[in-house]
């Protein structure tokens, strides 16, 4: 696994710069995970054929509808689907067939470019929690997301090493207007990181703000040519693509931009309760599309994503980090790599209220999954709370930590001469130890794994220390990486664009909340 | 997966019988796992080549030590090995030889015959927490551990569902001196429990007491016929079989009882700090102390453990839940299932001093790999907290339920008819929800698998209840369950019959607290 370490550039020349390089914090930042390790595959080869022949089946007997979208319906007929109203029937074979011009494996370009990553194949990209409309942390409880939480997350996010993505709606900015925020956290993530990022889906026209601001930080020509943004398209499950994000996707498809082409479901809600049912519809729902993005634009970048989750058949509550979550996801990646599409699944999902013990189990068990199960897109990577109503300050720090778990796993396990180490243990024979030897002195320092967060202190200092739980040490890691975050260094002339640009498009809308 | 509930067979006749099978509790208990999952191999073909070939060299070049243990020596000479002093060197080959005579596979004999466990090819059983001399709980801090415990242990392990064994030093009794406690710790597990359980390993006499005891319980046939413990031999890592060891493990295999032999280690102190390093010297000392057993008694049933943990370079404490020790984990069960043994690993390892996020997600990481690396007995399954130093009451009631989600995931992806539930996706159709269709009902109860602790209740709920997390909601289940504990019954022959042997074998001695 390489790393890049860098420093922040210093703006100034002379003595300013050598003072600023001095005091400047090191940001270390792993490359995306490359998977030295076999893919855990829990379908057997007879569970895929059937499982494929029914997702077939369902497309050309049952269909999907694409809603208030005469477009969608007009491409659809014209590749040969059967259109009734607006349900397409697919028939057998044409989705699939449609699929195979969607690229294996994506570049998606960040600004740094030592930060791109590379999404399909054998890697693994992490990316922070979506969507929640809430944070928390210890000091200041559960309460609404604003703009200046969304940036705290973004600045966070950048100072963690194992995450490799900043993300999108780290969280929703509820103190800026609906129709407005998408310009503010694009912005954010422009300007206080460096790391890769995902474009606004919540109307077409933010998508193409997204892409016109792509435009002013890449050059407009750059964004054509390449893939800066990758943007989270979820599926109205069961099958119905609606016109808001069917209408977002039409715009990146076009402009070479990414979509995540993800169903979202909570089992036996959205999807029948069994895992082959559900999988069944989750690769018919894929299908469709994917396979629509390509009438869009044969050959635009595309990722099959699965969100898949259970239900509390008691309260009807989702939950998270189920088994049968795990299973839908190793079930998902079987098929989704017969399609030779890159995946997208996973995430630091959990029920819980806190970030305690039931948030994390929940999170390692869908972490684990994410890396065996062969996921090379895991949004929701860190941060996730509360079925992801809520962003929380410190369950970020403790995930982002644990992907470092993933990424020494993914190493996999070398055998090479120094692997062997039978020097050592000539060396240190029976009832000896190993501390000292040439081999240990050699490669301890790369050896093992290293937590920069748990305790792994002996009993009386941590107690001396104050007893700290892990929210305890998470709380006071989120202070020190704020405190010591410094905004990597961006060409002042696209900064002042992309400020002209924000402060432009809001003043040309009235303010809207719905 | 089977699960046989029972309730508790009243010990009257007639009315009070009745009464007491009205107000009886309900103790549900699962069979042990079978994998329906294929088991995840991280080492190649070619790196199983180079650590068989490489363990064999040690075997023959370095050796292993067989400490105050003549008869042991003179063993080794007679099977073909090269005794110098202490050192037992074994031509490239023999060990596995010796190895092939031990069983693949284990019937461990409960007193209930429903709780049998079957220990070997594609099973998992769980057995909770050994060894700690401390104890925790919310109310009570940390202590050292006492018989009432102990006992305490025993029962909540019977109360637990998922678990399959109730294990052996589940803590150290340390208010009964050292070379008495075995026999109240025995007591306790026939007394308080139907399920298996463990053996004393501490002096060879002790194990004598073990199987005595049994012949009690069991009968004195029956033991001789048939495994009823499976006891924990540790190899004092490197390549170090001592005599206290060694003797229980010959009082045991004579006595056709099951030891998994078991090297201990810390990698970096007693094995090499790479993966493929410990691996080769932990197949190399399982294969000697294997062989061992063989020697004294050859179809002797013996489980090949693996207990290897990392170290923290920075202050030399052991890391529990790591990614090295999961991919020795998952090597090492290759290494085993290739000797055709049954495979001990795993537990809900961590080093976290409370039952916070760090152990959960460490304890989630072991479990993980055990369920995915072929383990097939896990010791350490619950309620293990800081490094193994303490028993902890919440973490065992939470890490009990977490087998649960093992349990499930070991089913796999079932493909007939029912699990395809074509029907439910043509019933609903896109834009629908599953909630009342015909398949939902049919299958909603076994659908999803849920916790008995963790919280699924929507926030404003949860809030209103008090704003418990994980540990509040276990400290209450540990409660809840000992309040509702009923003794199984048991002969009154029997346990007259124990107590006596109890109290005659401690008459014998003088107390020793060394």
């Amino acid at each position: 696994m390489a790393e890049a370490g860098t420093r922040r550039r210093a703006r100034g020349g002379g003595g300013a710069a050598r003072r600023a390089e001095r005091t400047s914090v090191k940001i270390e930042a792993a490359r995306y995970i490359e998977r030295n390790i076999p893919n855990f595959e829990i379908l057997t080869s007879e569970a895929i054929e059937i499982i494929e022949a029914n997702a077939e089946a369902v497309l050309e007997e049952v269909g999907v509808n694409f809603v208030s979208n005469p477009a969608a319906l007009a491409r659809w007929k014209e590749a040969g689907a059967s259109v009734d109203g607006e349900r397409v029937r697919i028939p057998r074979g044409l989705a699939r067939k449609l699929c195979a011009t969607a690229p294996a494996r994506i570049t998606q370009h960040a600004r740094n470019p030592e930060r791109n990553v590379e999404i399909g194949g054998k890697t693994l990209v992490c990316a922070p929690v979506y969507g929640p409309p809430f944070v928390r942390d210890t000091e200041g409880g559960r309460r609404y997301a604003t703009m200046a939480d969304f940036e705290k997350f973004v600045k966070l996010g950048y100072m963690s090493k194992w995450l490799h993505h900043s993300g999108g709606t780290v969280c929703e900015p509820t103190d800026v207007p609906v129709n407005k925020r998408h310009l503010d956290m694009l912005r954010a993530h422009m300007i206080y990181s460096d790391k890769p990022f995902m474009g606004s889906v919540t109307e077409p026209s933010r998508a193409q703000d997204s892409v016109d601001m792509c435009g002013l930080l890449f050059g407009e020509q750059f964004v054509q040519d390449n893939t800066v943004m990758t943007s989270l398209i979820n599926i109205n499950s069961p099958m119905t693509f609606d016109d808001v994000m069917m209408g977002a996707l039409e715009v990146y498809a076009a402009n070479n931009q990414a979509c995540i082409v993800s169903p979202f479901i909570v089992g036996g809600a959205m999807a029948p309760v069994s895992v082959a049912g559900t999988l069944t519809q989750v690769l018919a729902e894929v299908l469709a599309g994917v396979a629509y993005s390509q009438l869009v634009r044969p050959g635009a970048p595309v990722i099959a994503g699965a969100f898949v989750t259970s239900i509390d058949m008691n309260s009807g509550a989702p939950t998270f980090g189920t088994p049968e979550a795990s299973q839908i996801l190793y079930g998902a990646g079987q098929l989704f790599r017969r399609l030779g599409l890159p995946f997208r699944s996973g995430g630091g999902l959990c029920g819980s209220k806190l970030p305690d013990a039931q948030a994390a189990y929940e999170t390692a068990h869908t972490h684990n999954a994410a890396l065996m199960g062969g996921v090379n897109f895991m949004l929701h990577a860190c941060g996730w709370l509360e079925g992801g109503l809520v962003s929380s300050f410190e369950k970020f720090v403790m995930d982002a930590d644990q992907l470092g778990v993933l990424h020494k796993l993914a190493e996999g396990v070398a055998a090479d001469a120094n692997a062997q180490a039978l020097d050592a243990i000539h060396e240190v024979g029976p009832g000896g130890h190993y501390l000292g030897c040439a081999h240990t002195q050699a490669n301890f320092k790369e050896a093992f794994w290293r937590s920069n967060l748990l305790d792994y202190k002996p009993f009386e200092t941590w107690a001396d220390e104050g007893a700290r739980d892990t929210n305890q040490l998470a709380s006071e890691r989120v202070a020190t990486l704020l405190s010591q975050y410094q905004q990597p260094a961006i060409d002042p002339a696209k900064r002042e664009a992309i400020d002209a640009f924000v402060a432009r498009r809001k003043e040309e809308m009235p303010d809207a909340f719905v």
